[in-house]
């Protein structure tokens, strides 16, 4: 049952070298009332665990992404998606702390999820997967967590969808947590929020490849999967982002087409994400993790000023000045219940042009502000120096 | 050639019943440099013509509007769209003031368009129907205002698409108005403004029934022109006229289904939204409409500084607080560039949380505004009592 502290090691060229691990459990209770599993949950940790295994911070991944959060894997020009902020010295220091980040139920990068193969007939669930939420990916994260023998989380740390996981640890599982690190998040979605989901779903569901979820194996619903995920693009961004990038700059710098090709990069770069969305992501996927997150919603049957009742961790909130889906007004909303439960909530709105995507670019800001509060965390109630 | 004022009659309900009227131009001359014609042209007008000629204001509809700006079709049970704005009392003072409303070039309400019958061919446009402009629609609004006898209009007036017309008219044909309202509109597209529009082009293009625009007779490219649609109506609205009108409120009011059928209120009415835009729109009208808009860039060539050189008519403009789409700071912008001018602009933000669509239901503030702008222009520059 001892995690290994497999952190990971330097590669010819420096580049820590990491690998995904993969973590099994017999069965999930969902929020549903069903029953799901066996389920493999794909997993990465960096640094090591120290021997009071109290140093352990659980980092969550946004709608898209996976337990790849930092370092390299094997070969790769690239690496994980956050490794800005989780590195030695980094905002995440793996010099002083054991970070792990598993991939959500539901994905489709190496958890169990609706491309993954059925045992009961061998053949992917497709819409067979019973229909998960944020609390029932939680679950599964607490499983590995107490699978790898840790009984209190120094913090948990999410942006977007991850920040969703993240406020929710605290609420379901305060015991088992020092302090939350919200970003770019909120603890319901609104009606807006559902209405871009339902149109990018509306996207995959309207492309006849779709067929009902049953496509594994044959041709892909990728034209609707990529308008759904040129939607989210749009929404990710800001309007200032995305005059300073594109503007009205034009493909052929000459002039209009006059025509139905495309005229302004702004087209080509949705094409492009568009496209690249559909390499990398499973359709199916794509309508179980919006359906998570338009289910979510913290203050169902009470009101928001409830929620927090019974947290026992400290928080940090952090927003971004130009996310307008995910507006500082939706962090505020949450300190403000936060503090009339006398939780201890630091809150930081970081100025920036990024819109939503803020969380992966801004990492300077970020950085000051989570590295502070983590050390003053750990020292203040976790014990460590 | 003389207009024949038919204003409309009073029904026996007291309702005014007005008739759409048809106008042929022989030829338009395109900015795209091809030439398109003969043209059929839809309007209709509201209230008389005075003798000196001098009472005439042209308004325009918005995207998928039409020239039923005003009163009642015989049988209808619903009025013209800006009927709140245009009769006797009104903002558009039908006692005072003739009105005229015609529906746009490349639209499907009666003006010639991709689903007119190509005379060379016989048959529809389809995608052979050339790339047409905001500039190209004025062109054909003039020809119309000529064909009427009105050398000078009190003024031209419109939102969204319809504010774009107007302030080309105010660039294009100074000498031919005495004033311009312009209203949730801007002097340019944005490069989100585009990105919105190319998504809603690419779901009409992805669905395999729309054929490259070859349809008409066959299956309508149906599902991508509704997910174009919901898209389109997000951004109509804003993230407080949505929360306050949808929330979270449950179809079914007892729970959430877990499965992939429609759980929210807001889901429903998207659905509802695309489903009735395609029964009343022609889905190349959509595509070459938003094309209209993405190349509208009154700076084209030129610094905003200086595309009001020359104009000669009094200037109102009107944004609103929520409208996200059209945001008051491009309102603004273009009040700017028109002081640098000396150009007589008086502009107004109407505080309102209904977004973008908010110059469809904002009646009593930009009654408020429009009708003492009207009555001081007429005043003051056309003579009038």
């Amino acid at each position: 049952m001892r995690n290994k502290g497999r952190q990971g090691k330097l590669s010819a060229n420096n580049m820590t070298i990491v690998e995904t691990q993969h973590f099994s459990l017999d069965q999930a209770h969902l929020k549903s009332g069903e029953k799901l599993g066996p389920l493999s949950v794909a997993y990465e940790t960096y640094g090591q665990l120290n021997a009071a295994r109290s140093n352990a911070i659980l980092v969550f991944h946004a709608f898209t992404g996976d337990a790849h959060a930092a370092g390299y894997h094997q070969g790769d020009a690239k690496p994980g998606w956050w490794d800005a902020m989780i590195g030695p010295g980094k905002a995440f220091d793996t010099d002083k702390y054991f970070i792990i980040c598993s991939n959500v139920l539901g994905s489709c990068k190496g958890t169990t999820g609706p491309d993954s193969i059925d045992p009961r007939t061998n053949k992917p669930f497709g819409l067979t997967f019973p229909v998960i939420t944020i609390e029932d990916m939680v679950d599964v994260q607490k499983a590995l967590v107490d699978h790898l023998g840790i009984t209190k989380l120094l913090s948990c740390a999410g942006g977007s969808m991850g920040g969703m996981q993240a406020v929710t640890w605290a609420v379901k599982y305060p015991q088992y947590i020092h302090s939350a690190i919200v970003i770019a998040a909120c603890h319901r979605h609104t009606a807006q929020q559902i209405a871009f989901h339902e149109v990018g779903r509306q996207a995959v569901m309207s492309d006849v490849a779709w067929n009902n979820g049953d496509y594994y194996g044959k041709a892909l619903p990728a034209r609707g999967l990529a308008v759904a995920r040129m939607i989210g693009h749009i929404t990710y961004m800001s309007w200032v982002s995305m005059e300073q990038k594109f503007g009205r700059k034009l493909l052929d710098k000459q002039k209009l087409g006059y025509d139905f090709s495309k005229d302004f990069e702004v087209q080509s770069y949705l094409e492009y994400r568009g496209q690249s969305f559909v390499e990398r992501f499973d359709a199916n996927s794509y309508l179980y993790l919006t359906k998570a997150m338009d289910y979510f919603n913290l203050a169902e049957g009470r009101k928001v000023s409830e929620i927090f009742k019974g947290v026992t961790s400290d928080f940090l909130v952090i927003s971004f000045t130009s996310d307008w889906l995910y507006p500082s007004s939706q962090s505020q909303e949450m300190v403000r219940a936060l503090q009339a439960e006398d939780a201890d909530v630091s809150y930081v709105e970081i100025e920036s042009d990024y819109g939503h995507d803020a969380f992966l670019v801004e990492f300077d800001d970020q950085t000051r502000a989570i590295s502070h509060y983590i050390a003053k965390v750990g020292r203040e109630r976790a014990g460590l120096a």
